[in-house]
């Protein structure tokens, strides 16, 4: 096993690169840190290119000899490493991702908060969502903290980018979803109407909600009840409640 | 009105040391900023001990006379507050709260991110709940993160810190409450017994859940279905969908 102790060597350059969405798309890569995520990804349809160890640190889990592995010392290991404090093993992977497909889709209009759209896709997972829809203004998957906060399930649901929002969900809805757009303004949730069993959840924009041209496309507009005094929800909170009450 | 310049006065320096719970404790008292806390903190049950304005900004609504006003020079203004581009704002409350009452209650056992203690705040305010018991372990109320992240609801639910969560929700339990703990090991919660119309939801700590002595004091143990491979939820997520269901 290669051992790498320099900061410059250009295999760590790479991987330290891959923190910044250019990196990524340059090497069509990225990269996960911890044992779970690393585990996880071990046993999923992504694509391994290579696991890094920080000298020292041995896995619970056996990495199979087909996936090359580099030994880092301490500091080469921590520069390559978003997290202050890592566990000591990481992998790179392919950044293709599995295409969202099946019959109860989220899509974000827009979600830039990091940890809104992690925790989103962890929440979607457990519910038994099976994809999610990027629209381009969104946080980046593939991005270290969204990474995180997705706590593994970005290994369990499918995931597509459409160049046009509004345009995948005109399409959705000729193949007979339900698309449900989430909007202050909308009609009360719990009152809805039937929406089939194929539908796709909008959540928007934590400032500015839904785009306009997502709420023309959209079957059902819809607002869970805001009592008390609260003006709105957290985004990933309103999903939550929202994706756990259609799959229940 | 006394405009203040320097940020060795002595005022200054107590309000200051409002960010920390040392200085709340201190001076029974704590700091909102923005237009809107201090608008609402205006209207609600607290008391408002001063309000501070940077130079030259102008508020939209009427601060009434009976409240002691200050000028603050903008790096003055900038010293006292926590965010880090304040609006021109901010106001110094008494730190008594409105007692915790009525039938709908959550308890946070032990949840220690800032920023999920305010978000729970503003979704328990938004589904209709009337108040919070907060453990001893849990993030402080008063702090800037928690108050930010309540977005206004800590003016419209009521607050009660027992030294004992247990002795509490025993007590509520003698008063015909149903309590409700929600932990990985509970039972279903869709198919959840009769609970009646007073109860109180008890959220645990982010890693290691409720404590043995809330769960031996629960009347219910619930869960919600975990599909897809995911272990967990955030405890704000989970949080919400339990409280919209309880009350929708």
């Amino acid at each position: 096993m290669e051992t790498l102790s320099s900061l410059k060597n250009p295999k760590v350059l790479s991987w330290r690169s891959l923190r910044d969405k250019k990196g990524r798309l340059e090497q069509n890569a990225f990269l996960v840190e911890g044992v779970r995520m690393v585990r996880e990804a071990l046993s999923s349809s992504f694509t391994v290119n290579a696991v890094l160890l920080r000298e020292g640190f041995v896995p619970d889990f056996v990495i199979p000899d087909s996936i090359r592995t580099y030994l880092l010392q301490e500091h080469v290991f921590q520069s390559v490493c978003d997290t202050k404090t890592p566990q000591g093993i990481a992998a790179v992977l392919n950044l293709h991702a599995k295409e969202a497909a099946g019959s109860r889709l989220l899509a974000l209009d827009g979600v830039q908060d990091p940890g809104n759209v992690g925790t989103i896709i962890r929440t979607a997972d457990a519910a038994g969502f099976d994809g999610v829809l990027f629209s381009p203004e969104c946080a980046d998957l593939f991005s270290p903290k969204v990474l995180r906060s997705t706590m593994g399930s970005i290994f369990r649901l499918g995931f597509s980018f459409p160049k046009s929002l509004p345009d995948a969900l005109t399409q959705l809805k000729k193949d007979g979803f339900s698309v449900l757009s989430s909007q202050l303004d909308g009609d009360p949730f719990y009152e809805r109407k039937d929406i089939g069993s194929s539908f796709v959840l909008v959540i928007g924009n934590e400032g500015n909600g839904i785009s306009d041209e997502v709420k023309a496309v959209a079957t059902h507009r819809l607002c869970l009840p805001m009592r008390g005094g609260a003006e709105s929800l957290n985004a990933a909170v309103a999903a939550g409640i929202m994706m756990y009450d259609l799959t229940r």
